[in-house]
């Protein structure tokens, strides 16, 4: 999975263009399988520890109306992206639906959004490479590190030395879109403290979290950007640090640790390239809400359903998250991470975390 | 407006503090008076180009169990934010929330966030100090700067000299929560360009736009947090650029530009600290759509709504923005600023911007 160069990447997508010539060639109806993007066909790789597509597939077949219009347009696009690699640029996927509007065949043009970022997942599983590969650029992300690490980033305009304590504001070091035009050249860390919150971030910043215990802050920024997985995991598979994932207590943050640590239904394509299956979960545990007496909400129908339908899930199928899980629905009650305020501005970081991370075996 | 140091900001709100011992010492039951905040209490102030509140008050008066309930929270807030002060840290707003719990007096705690935000303008308006005087920090912002400037920011762990094309990476310089800990060092740029979306903002540094035009690309990121304005003004009047701001072509974006040029209503207390009022509105405007024939959507309801509230909104009663609106009226379609790309990737950087900032005296 993920090519090392341009020309790789743009070989990948001209060889699934050149696979319809052969069809036709052999007098075949062309066709594009893929597989089935649905929570029940993805499945446990053990080999890897991350989560996967299962054997379920779906065929665009030029048998039909609707899908020799699927082809023409993945066609098209391959197009593109062949010749945006040659130049060496990039694109956003908005931007590529917007551009299908000057392709010269009507027919070739996208008719939503949704239907450009489908195809544009459609060719990454199926060529093997990453939208990153083909220089798709997502809209934003602007999540950032602080932290005792030095990095050289690959730029357009040359190349970046950076410290990420030293050389950038309180702001932190910005990610890149592409995380993979980053060398890591030396660090003092100990392990990768990823927040979803600003207001956590700037918490554990204020408190020199960062220095104290030589942790990578990593802002996640809710739902984290392609990017910032992709970095987290750098982090760990190339530096050998601990990744612990710090978030909300409530089911959608459940979500960000389990897109950090297993990947995601719409990328499990992409999980070997973008999921830490390693990384632990820190915390607000509901087992929290209770021993810290923390300031609650009252979970709201939403939240019970997206508790019952993580019960549900592969990803969440061990003794912890049942635990975990099933208490909070007993309890009924949610907790942000700011609430550890309400023992102090310094309770997170002079007892929390400490406490927390000696437990998990990290500090 | 905005004091000097935080002593000034701490004795400031011990004053109001004050205030209620000396209207009990004269008799009086205490109250505080604070300007009503609605749009009909908002007025263009003709010295200073940017709108306030006009001369209707509310009082918070200890008459009512519920008024003297808001003057108990004052009481201890502001107890909170000079102890603050006092240690040079800072905290935000969820965390003063959900800090409240942990104060010995249950009236004192607050019942919601909005309660306690709310307290936080009033502090803000009645002692003429911001939000930032106090150290009170947003949620987040993660808004950044690419452009030919050298600053140097002053942080908790030290100065740090940053050029926002040399020393920072793709992703450009990270704006911090308060920029007032920002000094200019030296510049090369001939303007400001204030962005909407990081598609866009991705896009001109990637065709090299900041260089070729000596712009600083700010990226506003959708609605912009304080920080983003305050530094976008700070930028327009000690370094003199002009400043323009390029968005989407719907009535949401309109009000980014107008939050950007003349203040919000929600912060009109604030508008002399973070509007610009000079600054100009590039696009896209309902005439783009008609002139270079871009990609469109229906407007909504609420978009159709939208624009006829702008219509009565007096920071929009311009002849530009009456003929623009009206205009996008009867089309019945908008355009997002990316939609540039269906005549090609570069069209942007080489026509639509350089031809418009011409025509508006700014190249």
């Amino acid at each position: 999975m993920s090519v090392e160069t341009d020309s790789e990447a743009r070989e990948q997508l001209i060889d699934l263009a050149a696979q319809f010539y052969d069809q036709f060639a052999e007098g075949d109806v062309p066709s594009m399988e893929v597989p089935t993007r649905t929570k029940s066909n993805i499945e446990y790789d053990e080999d890897k520890n991350v989560w996967v597509y299962g054997d379920r597939t779906s065929t665009r077949s030029a048998k039909s109306v609707r899908g020799a219009g699927k082809l023409l347009k993945a066609i098209y696009t391959i197009d593109f992206l062949a010749q945006q690699l040659d130049e060496g640029r990039s694109s956003t996927l908005r931007e590529l639906y917007y551009l299908s509007e000057s392709w010269d065949l009507n027919e070739a043009q996208f008719s939503s959004q949704d239907e450009s970022n489908d195809l544009v997942e459609d060719l990454e599983i199926v060529s093997g490479a990453t939208r990153e590969d083909f220089h798709m650029r997502p809209e934003e992300s602007g999540a950032t590190i602080m932290g005792p690490l030095r990095l050289r980033e690959q730029t357009r305009r040359g190349e970046r030395e950076i410290h990420c304590q030293e050389d950038v504001g309180e702001g932190g070091y910005q990610i890149p879109n592409n995380p993979d035009t980053i060398d890591f050249l030396d660090n003092d860390a100990d392990f990768v403290l990823a927040v979803e919150t600003g207001g956590m971030r700037d918490r554990l910043v204020e408190n020199g979290f960062d220095e104290e215990y030589n942790a990578l802050v990593v802002h996640l920024k809710g739902q984290p950007a392609r990017a910032t997985r992709r970095i987290t995991k750098r982090l760990h598979d190339e530096l050998d640090l601990p990744v612990t994932v710090f978030t909300d207590g409530d089911p959608w943050s459940y979500r960000i640790y389990g897109s950090v640590a297993y990947g995601s239904i719409k990328s499990a394509h992409l999980s070997e390239y973008l999921a830490t299956p390693e990384a632990d979960f820190i915390g607000i545990r509901p087992e929290d809400i209770v021993e810290y007496d923390l300031p609650t909400d009252p979970l709201s129908d939403s939240d019970i359903n997206a508790l019952e339908s993580e019960l549900e899930d592969p990803r969440y199928q061990t003794e912890f998250w049942k635990e975990q899980i099933e208490l909070q629905l007993d309890l009924g009650k949610k907790s942000e991470q700011q609430s550890l305020a309400s023992r102090g501005l310094d309770f997170v970081t002079d007892t929390y975390l400490p406490e927390r991370l000696d437990e998990m075996g990290v500090l």
